[in-house]
């Protein structure tokens, strides 16, 4: 099969699983949003609770390639958001680094 | 705080990992790309390669609802692929059920 556009682009996709101090994943879930709200070349950034345990939440990102990843986490809003984050989360596990190729609901490469 | 428009309209997502028989990744992920190139209501639906082993792929979906989700199995060409994939996957796996409640990339709930 030959590699389609978006593959040729070089996305970068991450799936984290944070779990919080219990009760406070909604205060959790509310720095995320501030943090993410405007982040360049962030395909998608997709932020859910678990729904089999009240403390776990999951991040399911995809990047246009690894460095815009690497340099959201040099903006303010994410520099600023890790300090108030840090007291919250009891476990920050990385699932998953990938290499998204395709899907729907993402932009075409071509928009980039 | 208070629901976001997106929480209440009850979004449902699936992270899924599935294993195939060796050097079928490519193969499989074809096969995940023509059964979901049209499902009604689906605001997400990202396959990746896992960086890290070679035969992985992760699934990550977000649906309107429970009921988009449980309705696209009888789609024709949901169907079909079933048993082509079937012969190809050695593990299947439901890493998480969740609750999407915001995403960068997703349409918002006032497009539905």
């Amino acid at each position: 099969m030959l590699a389609d556009p978006q593959e040729a682009s070089g996305m970068y996709g991450l799936i984290v699983k944070i779990t919080v101090v219990p009760g406070k994943r909604d205060e959790m879930i509310g720095i995320l949003k501030e943090s993410a709200a405007a982040m360049p070349r962030c395909l998608s950034y997709v932020v859910a609770k678990d729904s089999a345990d009240e403390n776990a939440i999951w991040v399911t990102e995809v990047w246009d390639s690894l460095g815009s990843h690497d340099a959201s986490l040099a903006l303010p809003a994410v520099k600023n958001a890790m300090p108030r984050a840090k007291g919250l989360v009891s476990n920050f596990e990385r699932i998953a680094v990938t290499t998204p190729v395709w899907g729907a609901g993402l932009p075409s490469a071509a928009a980039h």
